[in-house]
């Protein structure tokens, strides 16, 4: 066996996909039950990787690996897995296995990988700790879900807002139990309220009498513990923040929230807003048939309602249709259309409020661009439908007739595709999760109501 | 004027939103023309948010502040501007003013500021450096375009792997020209290849004889120069990475990347994906009128397309709908179920090939599972539907006919939104961007087909 079989494979397109290769490899290994072939495999491979790995092979082959290998599991791995799996795999490990994997990890990370499990899991993992820890885990647990207080870790450097680089040298050097990670010393007074913070580098390039605050950073922005994490997380990619001082209600510090942690949060957030745009609600690839299926039916099930409104709009009309069969043959095109540029307008609305960039100070303009938008492209897509109506049906009337409901139905889209989501925002309704519904219900009922409204008074 | 009226207000919901009283504030203080009062407003904002500001107000009151205080924009505010303003602003900046912006950012931000501006404008900041840093960064353009070598900063800081803590300390001390965040010291050997990198933290906690080596942090990562950026981003988010040491074809160190640009990196992939899926293409809310029409027009010709091919279908059954005018009246319905499902099992997809979840080895167990997903919540709409059809139009068979129809459309739905991206991703085509044409032409046609297909069958 050479290195280079042990090494995830570089491949010019992506170097870091777990490729096909290794796992069939690792595949291979346990079906031969082959424990030292397996373990030559996992040992190269980053605890993010083995996750990974255990989330791609099925559950028959993750019970044969974890059989085969017990200790690839140590607490990073737990920390990477998908919530799904991850109480799976709790619940399969030796207690004395899952003591000493989450013993090594930090307090945020120890909360982040309970919060989730259920009580039985959760009372294992709490059991497995000191009893230092387990009362630092028990204590974060007590803010709010999704606030900064779960977010920080409780291992923070801190020092008096008097001292100098020497003394904080050599206060680091004599402490044997600094955090593995951390980017800040951070000052405090005497009451334990954060003062300011120096950067690793500015104490490292200094001299030894140069005082604390002359070094500190000039920007300083303290969290407070009960702070919701998207905003946290707003903060940190607004303000570039790398580390960042929590403070509780009396200002003073009770933890660090550093930029990993932030970056997550960011990530999941992306990862809703796409999902719930799309109807999907949380979900991982590594769900269940029924759990997924449990969560796609609401949504289904309120575009059948919705449906059903632009049917009943249609019913109307029954009468027109039965004159003339062309309506049905083109109807859906109007309404489709309309639906396509409400979600186009919906979409860059939804995040623009994400990110901010959408408030009440500008919200008028934004309306006015996205209505003048549908205008332009109503009236280019209105004259290509037109013709197209006129040589396929061969009625100019017909033509007139769907390009103006196309130019009603795309200015109608842009307008409601901004409107929605902007007044759901003011209900304290996520806009991402509803407005999808609402703007292609506007779109289809106005779609089939102003062509076929048009049909009857223009063509019959 | 208090103290209080100077700080963003922090409200319950949300602190850090620019809030509407401030740029207010704003308004009326270019609209009297008070200099010092539109000083005293932005002096204690943030660069981002001043950007954010400038972005929010309209084209003429944003000329009207650059009048009154050209001195607010320095180099991160240009860092933080939307690229259309951007431009804008550069045109309108005197040039000393450009000059001293640019000057103290490090090179990865000038780089990022000019590699999409205009030729004129890029020229104008190229001018405003110094020798040293133009070529810096004329180099840096020499790189593939989202490469790490467009990515990373020159300014970074190596040593030795032979020395100790004592000669680092003393290295850094000694070093005027350090970088304003670094988090690691690199190692390199005599021929400049990276070895190994020693955190601050690390070099901060230990005695001055002990050796680098010894310190060095265990799991270390080049990247190649020539990487994509997103796997940058990638194995930044995946690695839990701070910083990492850039590598040229002979592995000579060439540069650093940090965390907060691979952050941004990721948020723009994660903005990209979002707009693609919805057929937005890249799109900023400062974006102009006629630009915005042009970037949306594609998709929704490409709808128009797809929209006319499925009245195509509903053509062959004209004679049918003729006869019987409730299918027009409930065959949108199926279609926009199958729509709908199809889009969700298609985000899950797109989202999960962007993760590196989806891979050729689960590939099939993902499309059995949509396809069980789309079968399950068939059979349960196709009851509803089946009924709401008997009920409306008193007749069995339409309702036979429509719940029919909707099962095969949603197992349909689940197949295609798992397997074009899939493919897509294979023949190296976004699949972001383009499965949701296909899928939704899929599902139209389908859906068409299916019901006024087995309405021919069962009814006439």
């Amino acid at each position: 066996m050479t290195q280079e079989t042990l090494e995830p494979e570089v491949s010019a397109d992506d170097s870091y996909k777990l490729n096909n290769k290794l796992i069939s490899s690792i595949r291979l290994a346990v079906s031969t039950a082959d424990a030292e072939r397996l373990a030559d495999l996992l040992e190269p491979l980053h605890a993010a990787d083995i996750a990974d790995m255990l989330e791609q092979v099925d559950e028959v082959q993750r019970r044969e690996i974890l059989v085969l290998s017990t200790d690839i599991i140590d607490g990073e791995v737990l920390s990477e897995l998908d919530e799904g799996l991850r109480e799976e795999i709790i619940d399969f490990l030796p207690q004395k296995v899952l003591s000493e994997a989450v013993r090594d990890l930090e307090s945020d990370d120890v909360v982040d990988l309970v919060e989730d499990l259920g009580e039985p899991q959760q009372e294992a993992v709490l059991e497995a700790l000191d009893d230092a820890d387990r009362v630092a885990v028990e204590q974060a647990l007590s803010y709010p879900e999704e606030s900064a207080g779960r977010l920080m870790q409780r291992e923070f450097v801190m020092a008096p807002d008097h001292w100098n680089v020497g003394q904080a040298i050599d206060y680091m050097r004599a402490n044997d139990d600094l955090p593995d990670q951390f980017y800040h010393m951070i000052l405090v007074d005497p009451r334990l309220k954060p003062t300011g913070y120096v950067t690793l580098g500015k104490l490292l390039a200094n001299r030894r009498e140069t005082k604390l605050t002359l070094i500190a950073e000039e920007s300083f922005r303290t969290i407070p513990v009960t702070q919701p994490e998207d905003q946290v997380a707003y903060a940190f990619n607004q303000y570039h923040l790398i580390s960042a001082p929590v403070v509780d209600q009396d200002d003073r510090l009770v933890g660090v929230i550093t930029i990993d942690d932030a970056m997550n949060v960011l990530d999941e957030e992306h990862e809703e807003d796409i999902l719930r745009l799309a109807g999907v609600g949380e979900g991982r690839l590594s769900d269940k048939v029924i759990s997924t299926t449990r969560r796609r039916f609401p949504w289904l099930a309120v575009n059948l309602l919705t449906a059903i409104l632009a049917s009943m709009v249609i019913s109307q009309f029954e009468v027109a249709i039965s004159q003339l069969v062309a309506l049905a043959v083109l109807m859906p095109i109007v309404a489709s259309m309309g639906g396509n540029a409400g979600t186009q307008s919906l979409t860059v609305a939804v995040r623009a409020i994400a990110t901010r960039d959408l408030t009440g100070s500008n919200v008028w303009r934004v309306i006015r661009r996205e209505v003048l938008v549908g205008l332009i492209n109503g009236v280019i897509f209105a004259v290509v439908m037109g013709i197209v109506g006129v040589i396929w049906f061969g009625s100019i009337n017909l033509g007139l007739v769907i390009a103006a409901a196309m130019v009603i139905n795309l200015v109608v889209a842009g307008l409601a595709g901004t409107v929605i989501p902007v007044v759901l925002e003011k209900l304290k309704v996520d806009p991402a999760l509803a407005s999808g519904a609402f703007v292609t219900t506007v779109t289809d009922v106005v779609g089939f109501f102003a062509f076929l409204g048009l049909a009857v008074i223009v063509l019959l």
